[in-house]
């Protein structure tokens, strides 16, 4: 039986939180775990280039987010896990899709349409301040589902679109140059496992909300602290459905311990209260991948030989697969 | 004293005329002879993509165009000669020169702009059968001029605003991340080096009015003897200045040779006799590649490794220039 092939990519801008956590990392490591699969984790440090100008951010959040990864128990025997960037194969199919899309396609992107849409309303030129990186996002994107024929492509409602973009590219080429990719399909997480931040909203570093996933024990308390909640007085019975303390707390729960807290809540659980355990619940599985975690980022060294070992076996995997493709548009050495 | 890097690249979509010869293919080699010139020439078979979907013309053309390069004495010891989709490094730095574009500077591209044009004309949505190679392709040919910051770069006058614009890409990258490019310049040929073709215009493949440069000493006879003449009989006087056989006889002729025919014109020759003469002179100075050029396309293997020697030469220098790109990005190893 052939596997399915699951690929997964992370921007790498940011530092990794609670909410990607929860809603990213902690499933598509479970998944990975499953016997009927094969699992692609890459650091989409080309589509960070897109948005980040700072070297030394794109460089500090490709350590952070490799040793998350490692550290929440990513098992690199069994998955692939590699820097987008070490793979010269995935520019490579880059062009030749680019050669493929129609213009048109992009034009219709919603990232590419927002931004034409606020220069619009600030009557600006409609392509003010837009990169060709940022219209050509979802090309690469589809280079990097198609380098590897993932079959399915775990992402967030916003990136549906992305997926049939790369449908639709993969379907243009094998109709011009015969069968050779798999028409991937996203597979959209469950609505629970977006998790709200400090101010109710989803929890998001666009938004400044976030609770860091492996700073410090005594940051993790003051960020659980900062948690909004309402006036209700120690006594007084409180809503779990509308409640960020009472989603992250089950988040982490087994379904008995978000059971007793549902009661506790109903009791009058005192606001602090309630933040101490949800602290000693997090903290509790957090502390040994935190201590990983600190381990692997004073030792980069140790986490660049393990993605220079991952590159190698994506590359073992692409260079085929690139081969072909090459052969199919008349790429071929003279012989 | 550095010397001066001079690139030149040739899509691989047709099978070179003596158009190409004179305007192109001569003039670059023996530019590549001088002392104080390091030249690189390329097989631009990524463009050639763009254009044409059909494997077997792009792989065709490929091994004409460098055999016929070679057969007219590219000197590989001294030139670098290779085929732009052996060297990744020119589509890895396509997606960082990418991320840095403006897409209106794109949009602003000529030939991108005719194809919307006609569209338009013809009451079509503007981006009707427009594909992103056509829309990138500006990007892409920075990546192949930037990759070995060239500083000269000879080309058509319709290429003339792809220099531009590399120099414009390269001015931001160099803006955002420091001094990285060289701005290129272009160099473009004298109005005397473009031929005229069998019906008087242009010589070139789009007008279907060429002479093949190394098919058969027949078939060069039958192309010259179709150049369109006016109706003077033998014994009128001709006007060099308004003849494609005086055109053509002189851009293969010495100063000598070519005075001479001048005066054959006052003379009254004949069309039939020009024509001859035309062949001999045009003949002469093409059987020695002619032999060379069937050689090398019947040895095809052999063609493959002076590409690869090429590739390995480009990649020698391409990997230093890469690796200081990246690091200026951000995307570094650990360690």
């Amino acid at each position: 039986m052939t596997k399915e092939i699951v690929l997964t990519g992370v921007t790498t801008t940011g530092t990794p939180h609670l909410g990607n956590y929860v809603g990213a990392i902690r499933p598509a490591i479970e998944a990975s775990r499953q016997e009927n699969t094969e699992s692609y984790f890459f650091l989409a440090d080309y589509h960070a280039l897109i948005k980040c100008q700072d070297p030394e951010r794109v460089k500090q959040s490709r350590l952070e987010i490799a040793a998350t990864w490692l550290a929440c128990g990513l098992d690199t025997d069994k998955a692939t896990f590699y820097r987008q960037s070490d793979i010269p194969e995935i520019s490579e199919l880059n062009w030749l899709l680019t050669c493929v899309t129609a213009k048109g396609l992009m034009n219709r992107a919603h990232a590419y349409k927002g931004a034409v849409d606020e220069n619009l309303a600030n009557e600006q030129d409609p392509d003010f301040g837009i990169t060709m990186g940022l219209f050509c996002y979802p090309v690469l994107m589809a280079a990097d589902i198609l380098t590897f024929n993932a079959h399915k492509v775990p992402v967030g409602r916003d990136q549906i679109q992305h997926i049939e973009m790369a449908r639709d590219i993969a379907g243009r080429f094998n109709h011009l140059f015969g069968e050779h990719f798999v028409l991937p399909e996203a597979v959209v997480g469950e609505e629970g496992s977006i998790l709200k931040g400090l101010d109710g909203r989803k929890m998001s570093k666009s938004y400044n909300n976030t609770i860091p996933l492996f700073d410090t024990e005594k940051k993790l308390q003051k960020g659980i602290n900062k948690i909004k909640t309402n006036l209700l007085e120690p006594g007084e019975a409180k809503d779990p459905s509308d409640s960020t303390v009472f989603e992250i707390y089950q988040a982490f729960a087994t379904p008995e311990q978000t059971q007793e807290m549902r009661q506790k809540f109903a009791d009058g659980i005192a606001w602090g209260e309630a933040k101490k355990e949800l602290f000693t619940l997090v903290n509790g599985q957090l502390s040994e991948p935190r201590e990983k975690y600190l381990e692997l980022i004073a030792n980069p060294a140790h986490v660049e030989e393990i993605l220079q070992a991952g590159a190698e076996k994506a590359r073992a995997r692409a260079r085929g697969r690139i081969a072909d493709l090459r052969n199919a548009v008349g790429l071929v050495n003279f012989n």
